[in-house]
């Protein structure tokens, strides 16, 4: 793969974790970044990554991750922003400062941390920024304002950046996770097999998308368990 | 119309104010909201309307706005979110701020408001939240990031609100309004005629859709001009 | 109403019967066009129409008929296709000649009638074309293949001819009609009202495109009743 | 890859050429179909192919061609259709029928191969039935109605197989290629460097759709050159 270093914004378990497995796979350096690093303390040590503390959402903390990960030479050519927050519930019922933060988690951050990668691929006309949608980034539903608000303009913000960018050689994309996916907390049943994302299936689209040669770029790619309505 | 008293957010000159003659000639009573409502004096007068200034993106000043209007009984029953900020530029020269305003006012502001009037709605089953969108709302350009980012989580709302709150008997719509405005500032040229929208025949369809039976409502609706590439 | 006549291919009971009246009532002369035209006498006598026999699948029989209407100094300025035809069910299980069928009536007749039509309108540059969709227009669903590929061609055409034609004068509109629509043979029960849509309100959504100024043209609108589910 | 043997419907050089070579490399058997296969003999011996002359468009010749692979052990668990016809200009000048023609061979062919395959994937619930789409499949542009015709009703297709038949464990995808395909006889200048896409690197994206397991299934893929405006 022609990339060196990925950073992977709201690492986590789940899909985060298996990113980085593949990208490290793959012979990438690996940084996690997340409001909180407690637990990825193991999956660092496993795959050999730097881990940040870093709130997204704040231009000083996101200034302060870019201006250490390039005093460390490490100065990712490869983005994915995998972090976002919601909150559901009947409209009138909805915390406003939840609201806020749904929109700053989901959609804000990812401008920052978009935009700080942006410059320093921009000199070198290199580089890839990968965004994690869902089904809301592409439908409003009911009981969950919040969630659309911020997964419609984390698209926005993407379809603008392939237009801006990708003539500039930065590869941007969009994935449309369409369903649940597995997780420790979240099993398939035996009698719907298959029926939730793996995490490491993911992962492979991801890698995909990082091996397509400029000539051939995705921008946006859907995702759905077999058995997912939609 | 089965309306009685429309309030208008984002109320200056433009298409607020063609919308609140268009509907103080359908008979409603006018309530105009904005920032600033200097420049709205002439317009008030010429309607009957009353203003109120307010910065629609703090939850404390639209809550202060509907408490004022149900003591002067004036609560809404028709809301038209019209208010958007936006900064352009390249995605790396943005203004982090200036993003940020671009959403808040945009679309978290769009949200309070229209908290705000649908709790005052759905305990009559009865009302219509509209908001304007823009070409931006569905399709992100470059160099205009914030605006898509805005737009699109607008119309993520306007989605969401509309599966959750039609079945309520609360209309909600969506304008794609795509294309420029003719204003003072923005006059055609005689060789393009009719190249601008009018903003008098933007506020008919408007208009039209307050007036539809709820058997047959309109969630979006597409504006343009004859000449306009889409 | 800046037309003189209008032609509705695909007359029959319900809504183009609204249509028509409506079109009568607005001031213009209304003819009629089917495959069956038994059914129109009642209703071509009522809004003193004429009305034609016509297989508009057939490029011949669209000939034939605005040749005749040119002839008899009715030649339309508006036109609204109006006709579908469907067949449903397994992919696995559906007739051939069905879904050709389909595809003939519901997109490629629309060609015929729009071309033919569109020769007529564009010396004049004046004339309106609208298309009746459906909610297969922009959602493919299961076990309904036919009346997807139907609709979803003629979206197609609608939205081609838009950005062809519309800057030569002639409106193009696609309505997304999204729900069942009351008819004789199909009524609301009382515990649902206004579950379906009216065609005397649908009716009134194409007369306000028609009075749409060439500043302001809608492209696509969708109707719904309240209560759908979308 | 879990699978064994794929048809391509509409093989000639191209992207036909690119995905047959890439499939062989990936160990399946290779069946090539087209209207004439003069021009195959070449590329079937390279890879040891069987090629069928089949005018797809015609009920009883679909009919003919998988009864005569059911007969050669050779019926495919991958069908890829590839074919599509277009003419373009005005609308009022285009001959009704190469119109009807666009759609016969973009999409009605489509579902008569479509549902011959899915008749003998269904037993197992096991295959996958990839289309080729284009730009014009999700926009219809000015003098080219009918590819958009076409091209649209093959997405309506796609979308309603995908709903009913990834359930029932069938892989349907549809690839958005947006952008011209180089060939012999469309090269890339030098001063806009891979500005065409590359036959081979399209291939690898089908073939990462082929190698997804089916709890991440994508369903729509978008490809273009990164120069390529969208």
């Amino acid at each position: 793969m022609n990339y060196r270093t990925a950073l992977i914004v709201g690492a986590g378990p789940g899909l985060s974790a298996s990113l980085a497995r593949a990208l490290a796979k793959s012979g990438l350096n690996i940084v996690l970044a997340a409001r909180s690093i407690d637990k990825l303390a193991a999956l660092a040590k496993e795959i050999n990554a730097k881990s940040y503390a870093c709130d997204a959402s704040q231009a000083s903390a996101v200034d302060r991750l870019f201006g250490e990960l390039d005093a460390a030479a490490s100065t990712p050519d490869v983005v994915i922003y995998n972090a976002s927050y919601r909150t559901r519930g009947a409209l009138i019922e909805l915390n406003p400062s939840e609201v806020e933060k749904s929109i700053q988690v989901s959609a804000f951050a990812a401008f920052l941390v978009a935009q700080a990668a942006a410059k320093r691929m921009l000199p070198r006309k290199h580089g890839a920024i990968l965004f994690t949608g869902a089904s809301a980034s592409i439908k409003g539903y009911a009981q969950s304002a919040p969630f659309a608000m911020g997964k419609f303009a984390l698209r926005g913000l993407a379809q603008s950046m392939a237009r801006e960018l990708s003539p500039q050689g930065i590869h941007i994309a969009h994935f449309v996770i369409d369903g649940g996916i597995r997780s420790a907390h979240r099993i398939v049943s035996s009698d719907q097999p298959d029926s939730l994302l793996d995490p490491d299936a993911i992962a492979q689209s991801y890698i995909h998308v990082l091996d397509q040669p400029r000539n051939a770029w995705s921008w946006e790619i859907e995702l759905r368990p077999w058995v997912e309505k939609f």
